[in-house]
């Protein structure tokens, strides 16, 4: 289980519905954001993983919500891996109110930090090539493979 | 457990995503519609339902995806409830490629048809009123009650 | 000048923003299910031209904004074209409140019928291929250019 | 006519289309972000605007899609004022690729930078209350008034 990666954002207008707070899928939208800067904190960056042939597409993804943002909120999403294997990842999501980073800078921690905790949940992704079929992360990629795997052991 | 209920739409060009299928947010919109037609056919408008003053927020969601939509496709959302109390009410959804209605008409079934299934899910709602607190749907709009609880016996 | 196609559909609740009406840039995602209804409409499916290699990106758009939709309206996107050459295609756009269309029935007209007009506006557009590269239709997809040739001169 | 005001952006996974690049809405939501944060530089906040009864809808926009941004690319939108009256307020926007601010601050010029252009556009907007009323921003509130007139000046 690798520590916690934080990353913040700030809600869009169009980000709201009719209730005046977040639309909820909106959450799960963070949560990609949030994933997408635990890869770059690891050395890589997934668009360069999609480029060299992999896709990592969501096989279930689990949602509670716990507050509502709100427009111009500022929020920050931790992320970590709580699972990894040669064939599949899972992510775990906090949404926090407020830009718990050091001023944008990335940072890590053990543990969430108290605070308005909004949202939270995980999603589990499978590796497939571009034709679609499953494959063996430590075979069709080694060296993407060992970077996560040193990232999550806290080596990296 | 009430039937299930379905009602077709088609991907839209904007609903895909740079993998040439359906970014994985998007069946979560499509959950929406599915429970927002469950209600019509119930006899009921959600819009005059938050009219009257209560709200429905989602306190929990699942997805799991089996298989890409992709852009243009027909598909068809099954959805019916699987848990109704006075605070809370849970809906179940099933995504099936192709349009499984009977060209448009919207129409109930006690089990989903065969077919390609692409994500199915659920989501677990309570009431609120405006200022965002619990209520009892039994007290806060008797006949709103005894209209879901019909549908779900099948009295409707 | 093409006659008016029209294609209606229902405003979902993430396309409210907290103003309780429509998010302003959804207008322009309803315009482009009205073009895709008007080329489908013409014998066409617009996935079967970019499957075929051609591209149809957005290189200019123009949207006014008269009177807001609100969720669960029926609107009717009237959708037309004004201009066609070799290189390029001009729709125009008309979105009023209400199912104008006979009960889902798709129509055509010469004249917006009265109503409640919503949005309006124009997208220019031209076709490339897969390498971003311009192409002439008429030499690219000779099929592709008759067939919208005769819808827009009345002869489908 | 206010300096260009600019800030920064990634580009999200679930802003691209099956073309692999940008779906054209989104650059109306950056604009959006854009005149949001014009506006936070001028002093106020619009979410403070709103809460004091008034409200800015899109009467008109308007955007020329130059070049394609991609997944995970930075852009920069640069956003001024090119019209300003008691009643009406007009944004002009241009999209380049890359971060142009100085690591992400905030900065103003007289001139857009040279550079890779994706899309520029303008936008037009009416004062109204909460009944959907016109109202003359100098009167209704002069604070919000002064301080917009002053940004553009060059005295904020």
């Amino acid at each position: 289980m690798s520590a916690w990666f934080m990353h913040s954002l700030r809600v869009r207008y169009g980000e709201t519905d009719r209730m005046a707070v977040v639309y909820h899928t909106n959450y799960i939208n963070w949560f990609e954001i949030g994933r997408t800067e635990w890869i770059r904190h690891s050395g890589l960056a997934y668009r360069s993983i999609e480029e060299s042939g992999l896709l990592l597409p969501v096989v279930n993804l689990e949602c509670s919500y716990v507050q509502p943002a709100r427009y111009d909120d500022i929020v920050t999403v931790f992320t970590r891996v709580t699972e990894f294997t040669k064939v599949r990842i899972r992510f775990e999501y906090q949404v926090l109110l407020g830009d718990r980073t050091n001023g944008g800078q990335t940072v890590e921690s053990e543990e969430v930090p108290e605070g308005k905790l909004l949202a939270k949940g995980t999603s589990l992704h499978g590796w497939i090539n571009n034709d679609w079929k499953v494959v063996a992360l430590d075979r069709a990629a080694p060296d993407i493979y060992e970077r996560i795997r040193k990232t999550i052991g806290g080596e990296a």
